[in-house]
């Protein structure tokens, strides 16, 4: 049933990210042959398309792999007969991510494309798209896997999940694999020795349970991150990187992920971003100055690898987590891996049919999560509240029911106030009406 | 099974609220005939007990009724035999309730003796005291309900739950009664021609459907509380009266309860204590001077009424509920009220041995919940949020653990930082030491 | 919100049932004023339903109210705008009864209509008109209530909530009532003074607690019903009166329902039913006897009170039970009932979204049922069993699904073998061909 | 944290099985060095530990390993710093497995010692003594794994996970790694490339996925199995060979295991066993025989290796899969096993602290179960049923309530009726006497 080669596709392949995918992809060609690599886009990403597919096409013949690097236009076209799909598309591009960011901090809310008020709308902007790519699937390599990176990656899978009869589709983020780095260097051991248990949804896991070589180690990571220093948090880029209080840690029980510092250092996340907004600095703003130096870097002739700027760009193990996730689904390796699935039970009380963030094994028929029992009771509130907040931004981005809206927003605790989210979300259904039909009826 | 008369016990009962659970014993004695009323205090609360007792007992001498009101300072001699036991003490009185709201407003964190900093407080010092009134009830009195309105009376509730094999306790609010009254009023209707659909927890609760002569009425309230104007929220004393906007109401398709202007008029809220904290006016404050006026009022030989005064004192209809409840357990009467009690299925997706405060079938087992399903999707987070809460809370009340009483009050929104969350509980760990005796192990 | 007037449809109105519904109707008149009463059946049924139809006539007249009954074959003239429909219709009619009975005894196979292999072919051939009139319902009363007491009524129920959106479905069964009667008897108080916990579902219910005036008796009872006699048990008509051990009734903690005697009690209801079957006499035979006889007591003329000799048929309590329950509704009454429903979390470990049969408060917004946590262990393996066969047999009279039916009958006590299963249903499948064309596809 | 060599202490060491699991050691020693291997058992069976004993000793002696194969009578003594407890007592001796088979027989039920009235009988004598077992490891080697393989090893596994608060117990069968061998054989590939999704319990499990290199066959599987031949149905030794009608196994869409014959096969299974019965040659009195041959043999001096003859013993791959967790565990290999554990949400609708027999990810924190959702509706019933079943009798083999143990024998659908339950039940308390202190309370 395995094939001998596989071919793959990537909706939204004009993304500076390209080229470290491709680079996944050709280191890992002996265990996972890629006939031909599809990179799809629309007409409107023509100059990008063709500059980091042009780097592609060098870096493939640089390694002398038979491995094809096609361009195309048409999706419908390329998703024919595919093996994986993968979708890193951007509806509204960076400008739309500026916006996202600024809107909601011109009110004083905290602005973020995967959380609040900006992954709200980011979640309008794609959940659309991404249903009628899987209306295309279906009908043109139904047994294809569809990866995805798209963010908010979390509401993406869960849209697919309840809204289409599609099941091969699989949320990908960096996170976890960033945190098991991060909790493996506080523990002093290699990064391929610590596995974990988590429960959660994107951007809002929590570690339940820490192994290093199978053995249980939570209780001292709890305390070394009860004492962790500034530097060692496992703060990403975009996050002050500030330590917990040992008590809360100690009471917790759990490693918080990241994205909690939006929850829990809320005046401190919105104080620095404030300060960008003043300064044109805030993350999409900066970034739209990277992805302009990364290609007038592409576009030169002579360059054939992977450039290391491109590491600068944030997103950091996003490619090489695709690139292990298809590797292992293709050579069924029943490795553990974290990604967004439909729960099934794996987190007992939240609903069978939702996707959730979690440790899973990963086969030849996709991931299978391990059982974890019930949310623990110290992190069960807030992971409810965000899995009820994806699932009414997920129904009011199908529905385009503005009140339903406003209540997600209300319940989300970066909102300060029922009358700012009226505000916010008025503003962002304006600037991003054109990406919005679903709002206009 | 029905005896022919029964003996009551109230544990604190030197309150200046006794007076209208007397005035409610008198008027329905008809149908519930009260033989003995125990009035149960400590030696320092012996003033207050005399004063009070003394008009309770002209009270009854007015109404011509072989009751006999005795007051006592002699828990386990009153317990014997007790048919119902109603709990309504304050452990460190008044002064303890001031700090609850001073301290943590000294820092800009809402002060308030339900939710909060104050109400994990009135939990940890309430919830010993409680544990051994219902040792010496499985003792004394093995078949008598405790109908519980010590606030927080769903943590009180829980604690019960979870940590004795105690059924018989039902916790008591005068919320649902006063939403009753608000929405009959916003509909033009006899109260008591509407009942409700309530998922949620004490001081947490949502209207989920309303009824009028049991038609549902739903869509139609909704509507109305959608535009509802400042003066006709469902705002009880101590609460701005704020109405939502329209698409919130509407995008909830619930009724929330006042306590939730804490959670989404949070600035509101804390702007007007901060005033009062200032002004020396927090509740406490306030309670504490009419506490005085009443004495003095009560003191006087010639008074045998419930005086009119008492009405001011908040705590609207809490003493008639209370009365209605144990009248419709002596009576079986198979009516609707609203209580906290154990969940058994009724919020499917909340845990079955949790307390929930829904609607229930008043008999003589008790009250029945009414099946309400999962909780619905817009309120699912916030009410989940606070079940998690509460229960923290009641495992740190009982083994003293500061670590996971620093995680609650992170968990709970109205808590703006880590550090603060440390700052505010030692600050209250330390005036409230007294009465903490299992935090100082 | 409450219509001064009613009108009622009763499909199948050529029942010999009607005149007891009629009586039930006129007896209540005072607090359900009955505006219109329509009969409707089939054209096959004109003979019957005109005999009866008229009696009910005479009997409304006799009694002088301004209630109309019309006669009718028009299901789409009757519907429109009612406000209750009960369905009592039988397809295939008595003969098809006596096949479900017959062939499965000719195998050594209990036949029945509710249960086992006939229930099975009834629930097949019942279930595709039911939601014919489901559909004709929504277009043309979409506010009524449908009552329905065609066996096997969970099953009907079950088809509905799961394969329309139609929430408006009641089913009744008279074994509630009876069980209350008879442990009433057993217990020597008035029926009106005991009221029961009941879980499972239709025909397979075990009362859980048993209440006199609200309180719990159930130690008491479960001691008697250990060492009832033989002509104090539940057995309703059709079943051989047998004690259980008392051992078996302690362990249980439960009362079985008479339903209950084809699985505890296998043996001695075939051997019965074998002699009925080689008589002549299985239930279905004797039923068209009785038929005959109170057809031809019907078409006197100067008939115009429900005869005596109706009471005979069976289905004692039924016509009582439906007039009960739409009196309640219609009065909002707020009063207990046994019957059908969504089970909404009612019974924990059944699905939300299945039939139940339990305790409810009836209310105009229809039966809200009470919250009876987890399935008791000692009952949950039986009552699961049941479900999924309920499950497996709705599936399959709504697909044609032949193995699912294989399946279903293997999986209930009552079929011996994986060979009989198939041939019985083979059999069935050929006497009822004319009623069941989703299985010719 | 993993240590260099292992001490394992095997309980019940004058097994006859012993040699196999000492064989196993041997072959695995460069994976898995095991240091010690205690051999424990009782005074009266001292005879066989030492014949088998001094075998193990030669074998070791052989392979010229540094294994040292220590015998004991102090069970305390030889627990002392274990890694790892195997269990394999029987209490009784096989004398008491010949009542449990014959006495049922006697009164036409079907006797057996893992289901029903014989495997009820070996739960009540077995339980007290593993519970005293957990007491002692708790005090002598708390973190060492106990290996269940005595039987009826499911509810075994139930009563440490239900009375204790000891986690590291596995329960261990051979049915599941039979199922993979015949169903590899079916499908024509090895069995190392077949792996199972399982739901169900002890002896009762169905295999509701199965894969090939990962992927899913279940439709090609499916369909062979609804047409396997006599010859090649998974039956194991015991079993009639009897193929399910096609119908059954397409509609019932997972694959039964050996065990399941009692059920779908009850009177041809009867037939035979009746016919042992007279014969004298039910399964304990074979095994009794094959018993006294082996350890004839075992008791050569000049034997060293695990004798042939003994594959004959049944028990197939017991040993084999027992070895292979030890190494898994110790090597934190993360291949999947199906053993049986604390379901933890696993199969979500059982409940969530019971055993259940699962595929799980081994790890060096014991047996990670991977979430299956909900019982698939077709196997829902009959699993829960003898859950529950399991339940009943584990509670009343600690309480010693044989009102419990009747219900739960009606409960099985192997027992013919209430009647036989007593007689059964009275019989075997009598016969086993002397091992159930329990029930002479």
């Amino acid at each position: 049933m395995k094939k001998d080669t596989v071919k793959i596709v990537t909706i939204g392949g004009g993304s500076s990210y390209t080229p470290e995918l491709v680079e996944g992809f050709i280191k890992r060609y002996d265990t996972l042959p890629v006939r031909e690599l599809w990179l799809v886009d629309i007409e409107e990403g023509r100059e990008k398309l063709e500059t980091v597919g042009a780097l592609a096409q060098r870096m493939v013949k640089k390694a002398n792999l038979p491995m094809k690097v096609i361009l195309s236009y048409d999706r419908q076209e390329a998703l024919k007969d595919a093996d994986f799909v993968t979708t890193q598309m951007r509806i509204g591009r960076l400008p739309a991510r500026v916006e996202d960011e600024r809107i909601p901090l011109s009110h004083g809310m905290i602005g973020q494309e995967t959380n609040g008020a900006g992954g709200m709308f980011k979640a309008f902007r794609t959940i659309p798209v991404i249903l009628d790519i899987v209306k295309d699937m279906q009908k043109l390599c139904p047994n294809a896997w569809m990866i995805n990176f798209t963010n908010p990656a979390g509401m993406v899978t869960e849209a697919i999940l309840r809204y289409t009869d599609f099941k091969k589709v699989i949320g990908l983020c960096n996170v976890p694999v960033n945190m098991v780095a991060g909790i493996a260097k506080i523990l002093g051991v290699e990064e391929n020795r610590v596995t974990l248990e988590l429960q959660g949804v994107n951007h809002f896991i929590f570690a339940t349970d820490v192994f290093v070589d199978g053995s249980s180690v939570m209780d001292t990571i709890v305390e070394k991150y009860a004492n962790v220093t500034a530097e060692d948090t496992l703060a990403m880029k975009n996050f002050i990187s500030l330590p917990y209080s040992p008590s809360f840690i100690r009471g917790l029980h759990a490693i918080p992920c990241p994205y909690h510092n939006y929850y829990f250092f809320t005046k401190e996340q919105l104080d620095e971003e404030l300060e960008q907004w003043k300064e044109g600095t805030v993350r999409g703003e900066v970034v739209s100055q990277v992805e302009k130096e990364l290609f007038a870097l592409y576009s030169h002739q002579e360059l054939d690898v992977k450039p290391k700027q491109l590491e600068q760009r944030g997103g950091a193990r996003y490619s090489d987590a695709a690139c292990n996730l298809i590797q292992s689904i293709y050579n069924d390796t029943g490795d553990i891996q974290y990604v967004d699935v439909r729960n099934n039970g794996a987190i007992s009380n939240l609903p069978h049919d939702s996707a959730v963030e979690v440790a899973c094994r990963i086969t030849a028929d996709g991931p299978k999560p391990i059982a974890t029992g019930e949310l623990k009771c110290t992190i069960n509130g807030y992971v409810q509240m965000m899995k009820s907040f994806e699932r009414m931004v997920v129904e009011a981005a199908v529905t385009g029911n503005r009140d339903l809206a406003v209540t997600a927003l209300n319940m989300n605790p970066l909102c300060p106030s029922d009358e700012l989210a009226n505000v916010v979300i008025d503003e962002l259904l304006e600037a991003h009406k054109a990406y919005l039909p679903q709002f206009q009826k």
